[in-house]
C-alpha cells in the first residue's frame, strides 16, 4: 500500500555501485591500452552470466551526440560517462533496468533503475548481478575499508541509493531550504534533478546518501527509502494546505498548465517542465485524468535530446519547440 | 457570398434614429413630468403596432444596477440611458433586435440591431418600425434640417449606422493607426469597443457615420456598408500575411488561448476578452472548430455585469472571476 501511494511523488528509484578491477590502474591513471582491457573484461563476465542474451553492448564512440544526450536524459548512463566517451562503454540489462558502464570515474558502475519507491528491491538487483560478476572477475577489495574507488567517498560498499522525488508543493510553499537541511542531518543530500543553481525543473529532486563507508547496502538503501517516504508524505501534506488555502488559485494553475500542454504549438524545454510538473500535479489531485505512467516517460523523451534522436538530426531551436509541443500533445492524446 | 464571408470579420450592425416629440422641451431640458409624458406616449403609440404584443416595456428604475449593466453589455440599451435611470424606459420588439429608448439624450432613440454585416437591413428595420410610428406621434422636424435632436451632429435624418468589426490581424500589425486615418477620409469614425484609452478590448471596434446632416439614411448605411467591407478585406489580407510570416507563432499564440479557455479556472475579464479574441481567429482560420455563434454570444454573457446579472447578486471579483471562466468552458463544450 504505501509503496503503490508513493508514486504521487517519488518517480523512480535508483542504486549504483562502484568496482574496480584489482590489477589495473584507476580510470584517471590508466591509458587506452587499460581502458580496452576493462572493457573486454567486462564484456566477457557480462557474457558468461545466465541471462547475457538480454544484454546489450554500447560503445559511446560509436554513439552520435544526441544519442548519447538521450541515454542521459533517460538515466540509462550519467552524464559523467560522456566525459571519457572516446573509451567508455555500456552493457545494457533487463529491459535497461540494469546499465554497467565501462570507464566511469570507477572501471565499473553498476547501475539498477527501477520506477516508483523500489529502492531497496533495486539494491537487491544490483547485488544479484554483482554478486554473479564477482564470481568470474577479482575486485580491488580491502578486508577494513571493502571496496575500492577512485573516490574515497564511494570505498565501502561503493553503493550510492537515490530515489526521484517530485515535490511541488514544498517548492511552491518556499518549503526547500527547510527539507534540505533535514535530509542533510539524515546523512543523505537532496539537489535539483533539472535545472541550473537553486532552481529544480519540473520541481523534481534526487534524495542519495553521501557516504557509503561503514553503512551496510541494506542500511543505506532503508535510510533512503525512509527518508523519501518522509518527503513523501511532508508533499502530500504541503499539496493539502495548499488546496486548503486557495483551491481555486491552485486548481486555475494547473489546469491552465494542462490546457497549455494540450494545445500550444511551441514547447520550450524549461517551460516544459514547469508545465510537466503541474499536469503530474493535477494528476496526482485528481484533478485531471491523466496516464502518470506516460506522463513520466514524456519527462525524458521529451527533452531535447530525445526530441533530436528521434528526428536524427540537429535542430534549430524552433524547430525543436514545435516538435516538442507536437510530441507532448500526441502523447497526452490531444487530437 | 459576401455579407455571408463577413462574419468572419463583422460581429454586427446597427441602425440608430434620433427622434423627439414636438411639443415637448428636448430632455436636457425637461421636468420628470415632460419625461413621464414621453413615456406614456411612447408606449401608447407602441400599443397600437400590429406587432405590438411582441414588444416589452420596461422603466430602468425597476432594474438593478447589476440587471442595467447586462443590459449594456448586449447593447440591447446604452450607456447613456443609465445616466437618465431615473425617468428612463426601453420598449423591446422583435426578440430585442429592436430597441426603443425613452428619455436618452433625445426622446426617442429607435435603435435595430443585427448580427452580421447587415446595416442595410437593419436601417430598412428602423426605417418600417419609424415610419409606423410616425403616423401615431408628431416629431420635431424641419423641412429644411430634417428631424432636430438635441446635438446637432445627429440633426438631419438623425441616423447613426455603425458595424461591430473584429480586427485582431490588423491590431497585431500595427496597422489601426493608417485604418482610423482612412476611415476618417470616408467621413466616417472607428474607435475600440472595449477597453480604455487607445487599446480596444477583444479587438473590437465600432465604425459608424460622423454626421447626418445632408446624406440620406439609405446614403449613410451603404457607406458604413461599403467600409465595413474595405476593412474586412483588409482585416483577411492580414490574416494571410501573419500566417505567411511565422505561422507556428501565430498558431502557438492562438491555440494557447483555446487551451486556457477551455482549462482556466479563473478568467478576469481583461484576459477573457483577449483569448476571446484569439479563440475567435482561431476559429475563422479552421484551426480548431468553433461555434462563432456561440462564441458572440459569449462576448457579452461572459462579462462582468452578465455573470453577475445570472447569479442573481452582486460578487467579489474572484468569484466573478471563477463563475466566468466555469460560464466559458461550458459554453465552448469543455468537460
Amino acid at each position: 500500500m504505501s509503496e503503490r501511494m508513493a508514486d504521487d511523488v517519488v518517480l523512480s528509484s535508483r542504486v549504483r555501485l562502484a568496482r574496480n578491477y584489482k590489477d589495473i590502474p584507476f580510470p584517471s591513471m590508466m591509458n587506452d591500452v587499460w581502458a580496452s582491457e576493462t572493457i573486454r573484461r567486462t564484456s566477457d563476465a557480462v557474457a558468461t552470466l545466465p541471462d547475457a542474451a538480454g544484454y546489450s553492448f554500447v560503445r559511446l564512440a560509436n554513439l552520435s551526440k544526441i544519442q548519447r544526450q538521450e541515454m542521459v536524459e533517460r538515466h540509462i548512463i550519467s552524464r559523467d560517462l560522456l566525459r571519457s566517451a572516446d573509451v567508455a562503454a555500456v552493457l545494457l540489462g533487463r529491459e535497461n533496468t540494469v546499465s554497467i558502464m565501462v570507464n566511469e570515474e570507477d572501471h565499473i558502475r553498476l547501475q539498477v533503475l527501477l520506477p516508483g519507491a523500489e529502492v531497496e528491491q533495486a539494491a537487491q538487483i544490483a547485488r544479484e548481478v554483482d554478486d554473479a560478476l564477482e564470481t568470474r572477475v577479482d575486485y580491488a577489495f580491502d578486508d577494513q575499508l571493502g571496496y575500492l574507488t577512485a573516490c574515497p567517498t564511494n570505498t565501502g560498499s561503493g553503493m550510492r541509493a537515490s530515489q526521484m522525488l517530485h515535490l511541488p508543493a514544498l517548492t511552491m510553499q518556499h518549503q526547500m531550504g527547510a527539507v534540505g537541511q533535514a535530509v542533510d542531518k539524515l546523512g543523505l543530500t537532496i539537489r535539483g534533478l533539472y535545472g541550473e543553481g537553486s532552481e529544480a525543473g519540473g520541481d523534481l529532486y534526487q534524495i542519495s546518501n553521501q557516504v557509503t563507508l561503514g553503512r551496510t547496502e541494506a542500511e543505506l538503501a532503508q535510510a533512503v527509502r525512509e527518508t523519501g517516504n518522509q518527503l513523501a508524505d511532508m508533499e502530500r501534506r504541503a499539496r493539502k494546505m495548499l488546496l486548503v488555502k486557495d483551491r481555486a488559485g491552485l486548481e486555475d494553475r494547473l489546469m491552465r498548465s494542462v490546457g497549455v500542454m494540450l494545445y500550444a504549438r511551441r514547447l520550450g524545454e524549461k517551460e516544459f517542465m514547469q508545465r510537466w510538473s503541474d499536469v503530474r500535479l493535477a494528476g496526482s489531485l485528481g484533478l485531471v485524468q491523466v496516464d502518470v505512467q506516460a506522463l513520466d516517460q514524456l519527462l525524458h523523451s521529451a527533452q531535447n535530446g530525445s526530441i533530436s534522436c528521434r528526428a536524427g538530426r540537429e535542430m534549430n531551436a524552433q524547430e525543436r519547440d514545435e516538435v516538442r509541443a507536437q510530441y507532448v500533445r500526441t502523447a497526452l492524446g490531444a487530437h
